[in-house]
């Protein structure tokens, strides 16, 4: 058995493979001698790599959300993806937590100040007795419902599997009554053909005009002309965006210089924590994988996470 | 009986003195010929009034911490002192938990990069996992301590009085554990003779250098001195101040200008949430004054709180 892994060498992916033998590369190309002989791979796998390694059974994705590794190829092919969903959920969720914050108390205002060494005391909200609007309830979203409620909101949630599950979410509902009932809308949804370009203007113009749209999870759930117009226009009161359409978002995008919007790089998700629980998802994986066990997160192709 | 209010007219409180006399008034000034008669104040009092108000049973501080209101000439007198502590707690801890994500994200690393269009990715801490160190378990101290608990900290605790509940805190230490184990001091307490300065130079080389001290109460606690020692010598990692020795913080500070320290202008209970629970328990203290119930709040003067 050989297990290909992009990315430096780790003593317990070793130990978790139990004497199989494990190839750490730099990346794929250095692994072209072995396509052929290749069980799996742990990384990024190009589209064209398929046809060529036969006996390839299984890939694991070192992203949470695998949009970018769902390939036609991947698709149509039967070898099992797995993610590394969970790995980022409780940094996504403190992250949605500090947007939310730093909205709320216009924290951008006591940045400007405190760089002019100006003392701007002023009247803010606070996250108590509001509603957070949480549209996807994975890791990120269920961590981010335990954490509002310790901030005394009011929580509601939108899943598409409303039998699983959903702690410390007050009411599950459709998104109508979550767009017109939140002070806060949080994405952490994957990119898939249902969620992609769902807040759109009509989504945006059932907001409240005072409350805050935040999206953690990957750009593209929303449009970005229609969030852009709905920012501008006094729609919505302001933005916390991790995720953008494109990325890195360029220099010249007007979410840059908005006075209602925090933009992060794509940042949320990495912290040392994630990068732990990382290792930690790939490890039991190659652990099970090696031992002939049904592996975690494996990817539903159909539903696309 | 006659009750004098500095503040606006409030329907609330004219509703609680159940037909008993109030008088609002801009400034105590203003209510210079009824000091004969008053029997009651909402509102700061002036120690020199004291002497003139010899009917006055009953002072309501505005203030949580009412170190300002305890002049020696109200620590001499009979006359009961309430506060408003519990109004800003919720508020302070929702601070709390602000800065400490600010700090361990390096939000003002982001903030510089939005402000230039730049992509600036990077790996940050995140809260899970690590242990906050409480000194002082009150209204703010509890709340932060329910909250750290949904972010999945280690949460330490120093109290005066330990026989009192610490829900949410797994462990009331002394100091010297609550300095040595920490990734985050929040101090929380009244100023108050047995509190002043005890975040000394001594205090601060026992933090680990990985460690954020902060201060969402009162100046004073900490030596304004020897934090900055310790901030500029990387004794320890940062802060995040809300409360300051000397307010406003003059625009000559070198903390303002501190690249690991996060300075808001005593703002951090400045909430429409603070505001109202703040009439509420107005209210209900004007209510069981006229009523000759027991008062909530009282201030226990020798311990200055």
């Amino acid at each position: 058995m050989l297990i290909v892994v992009i990315g430096k060498e780790s003593p317990a992916y070793v130990e978790a493979a139990d004497g199989s033998e494990l190839r750490f590369v730099d990346s794929l190309d250095d692994a072209a001698d072995v396509f052929g002989e290749m069980d799996a791979v742990i990384g990024h796998l190009r589209p064209e790599v398929l046809a060529k390694a036969p006996k390839l059974r299984w890939v694991h994705s070192p992203s949470a959300g695998v949009d970018a590794d769902l390939s036609p190829e991947m698709l149509a092919s039967s070898v099992v993806l797995t993610s590394s969903a969970g790995n980022g959920g409780i940094s996504l969720a403190e992250h949605s937590i500090l947007l939310m914050l730093m909205l709320s108390r216009d924290v951008p205002r006591w940045m400007r100040a405190q760089a002019e060494h100006r003392w701007d005391h002023y009247r803010h909200g606070e996250l108590a007795g509001r509603t957070v609007g949480i549209y996807g309830l994975g890791n990120s979203g269920i961590d981010l419902a335990l954490k509002a409620k310790a901030f005394h909101m009011r929580t509601l949630g939108v899943r598409r599997r409303p039998d699983q599950p959903s702690p410390n979410v007050d009411e599950l509902c459709d998104l109508d009554q979550l767009l017109a009932e939140s002070d806060f809308v949080v994405v952490t949804t994957p990119r898939t053909p249902s969620t992609a370009g769902v807040f759109d203007r009509n989504a945006f113009a059932r907001m409240k005009s005072s409350a805050y749209f935040i999206c953690i999870s990957r750009g593209g759930i929303a449009d970005d002309d229609a969030l852009l117009e709905a920012l501008q226009s006094g729609q919505i009161a302001g933005a916390g965006l991790d995720a953008h359409g494109v990325e890195p978002l360029p220099p010249e995008s007007p979410f840059w210089s908005l006075p209602n919007v925090v933009v992060t790089p794509h940042n949320g998700a990495t912290s040392d924590g994630t990068l732990r629980r990382s290792g930690e998802i790939v490890s039991e994986n190659i652990r099970r994988f090696v031992a002939g066990e049904p592996l975690h997160n494996v990817v539903d192709k159909s539903a696309g996470y």
